[in-house]
């Protein structure tokens, strides 16, 4: 699965989305940013709406769970209601927003929920998909919609206009499966800091004819460099830190080749915790070893430019109510943090109360392999249905 | 400078050679594998003849100097001997091999030399080169040459025709440079163990949703892999080792990205050492580093098919001839190990006494960057003259 953030994919998928919402007859509006809103009137359209709902984008060959499966548990649940002919005090709103997944497409967090929420800083809109070096300004224009308005801070769906923002997703982890649980609740969402254009300069040479003393080897300096990190998650980690460090990427440049010395290396390091005095270790950490390795390989690192989110507790409330709906339909659940980041932190720096529930899912995330139960996601969806039932009256 | 083994660029190059040698009415031969020997009759055309000469086809991006400087000498030696008028007791023929570069294109040693003297297996010519994927006889016979003539062992230039055999060749490294001495002399060529198609399989993941002790990071492992290789190399000098030991190539796999923990990562090192037994001490330790970095890393190495070469010492009564040479025409030599492979391999593998002599340059080699003085240069064509003038009478 491949469906790029203001792609041809996502639009499809926005496509087939919608039509159900027609067929079920919910109000649809579509925002300046092209996100989709999908209303189950409510009984009295003053009071603020209950927002359920995720996202249709994919990272680059990903998985057929991620994103898709919050967005079709909030249409189910609307459709439920639909079938039981009930009609709540206030509007349920499926949200379906656009491009979630930064990681693969637009190097800003959540574009799509910020502007949804009328909260996008107009510099965002200058950056760049990473595959077609075009803007996100640029992709929402070809896209029909309209940056010039979602700059303006214009938006259909201002904070005032929400009570809550709960959304369904797959954990994209293995600790709820390891543990036997289907359904978990969502303590916080961490940040993170992100060096993801590093890169590390040497010297090519003849890989026979130069001793150790002259070489000025990239790769072997960034060897030494991913693995001083790796050693210092582990410690962190027996010091009962939570985070995660990650070398997405770690290469010698396309050139390099056989009986050559590595010229040129790069690396993309993601480093995330719900603490941001443990990612700032691994960052103080990473300004001690890199004078060193330079000193003593002959390098020179460019770090490049650093980007990063802020970590987001979820709402302890809506979390309280999540397990009292999960405990009223015989749902098991688990507390855990969240590895990703998601759209919830959107919500939640526009001050609105917002949740997030996991499902159980296999093999990972953010690949082809990724799997996750049927049996789960009802289980997980009902939570969200008695959620949305009690909380939307 | 990019001249493929048996492509338009090496051609282009002995043309260019050739013509020159027409122009001084060598005695022109092109064997049956494309190599081009250029005689200067002597006296006595029955006597063995000594030979000298280089290479032409370059590394993929390699430098100016390698290869062509010692053609460029063997031919100003004849040129020499043509201007005074000179004629040598026996043949001096200069001798321009093809496909020296085995690193870039076709992955077996010398096969242009070793064909030369009929000592091509016939096996090495189903080596495909690594740009086109077609074999060496295909080449060699779309370039107009004759590989059945090579398989069945026929050959223009028969070990017993050949008296001895000196190259003259950029170092390809800085020690000549460092040392602040023109010429060296070669006393040995390093034997090899080669991993040129080295895997690391993993699994995909989450870079935030997967806890440490779910991951099977294909990344963290080579790099692992590779820093515990290069501790030991350090280890193996301070113990008065000497060896070369370079990951080439060390990458994840093109379709690792950020967010993900790559699932697969390549690498391609080369181990080189005039002493057999200091290989083989890098690839015990290989044999039991695999199996434990596979344990606690939860990922699975193939090393894919090992290639390689046997070391070769230089012949010590040319070594000294040479010195002697030096001494005659007031040049300082330098002992040294050569770094990298030389066709002086496929010469001493067939009994003929040979030896290496070395310019020193600068800024590497098999780059771009690779330099070279011209006194320096004159200073080696000098001593080579002056050894000529003697072994040949």
């Amino acid at each position: 699965m491949t469906r790029a953030a203001y792609g041809t994919g996502e639009a499809a998928a926005h496509a087939l989305v919608r039509a159900e919402g027609e067929r079920l007859g919910l109000e649809i509006v579509v925002d300046f940013a092209g996100n989709l809103l999908m209303t189950r009137l409510g009984r009295d359209r003053t009071r603020p709406a209950v927002v359920i709902g995720s996202h249709l984008d994919s990272v680059r060959e990903g998985g057929d769970y991620d994103g898709v499966a919050g967005v079709l548990a909030a249409l189910s649940t609307v459709s439920a209601m639909i079938t039981a002919h009930h009609i709540c005090d206030c509007d349920v709103i499926v949200s379906v927003v656009r491009a979630e997944e930064s990681g693969s497409w637009f190097p800003t967090s959540f574009p799509g929920s910020r502007a949804l929420l009328g909260r996008l800083p107009p510099e965002a809109l200058a950056a760049r998909r990473l595959d077609t070096g075009r803007t996100l300004a640029e992709h929402m224009r070809e896209a029909g919609f309209d940056p010039d308005a979602v700059a303006a801070g214009r938006c259909l769906l201002p904070p005032s206009r929400v009570a809550a923002y709960v959304e369904l997703h797959i954990e994209q982890g293995p600790v709820l499966d390891d543990a036997g649980v289907a359904v978990g609740i969502v303590t916080g969402i961490p940040g993170s800091r992100r060096l993801r254009a590093g890169r590390v300069f040497g010297e090519t040479n003849h890989s026979g004819a130069t001793p150790r003393k002259f070489r000025r080897d990239a790769a072997i300096a960034l060897a030494e460099f991913a693995v001083a990190l790796d050693d210092l998650w582990a410690e962190l980690e027996a010091g009962g830190h939570r985070l995660a460090l990650t070398f997405c990427v770690l290469a010698t440049s396309p050139d390099a080749g056989f009986t050559k010395i590595a010229g040129e290396a790069r690396f993309e390091l993601d480093v995330r915790s719900l603490d941001p005095a443990t990612v700032d270790r691994v960052f103080d950490e990473i300004a001690r070893l890199v004078p060193a390795i330079e000193a003593r390989r002959g390098v020179r690192f460019d770090l490049g430019r650093e980007t990063g989110s802020v970590a987001t507790p979820m709402d302890a409330q809506l979390g309280a109510e999540l397990r009292a709906a999960a405990d009223r339909v015989g749902v098991a659940t688990l507390e855990l943090p969240s590895g990703g980041g998601h759209d919830p932190v959107s919500f939640a720096q526009a001050g609105i109360p917002a949740a997030l529930l996991f499902v159980a899912n296999q093999h990972g995330s953010h690949t082809p392999a990724e799997a996750m139960r049927m049996a789960d996601f009802a289980a997980a969806t009902q939570v969200l249905a008695a959620w949305v039932a009690a909380a939307a009256g």
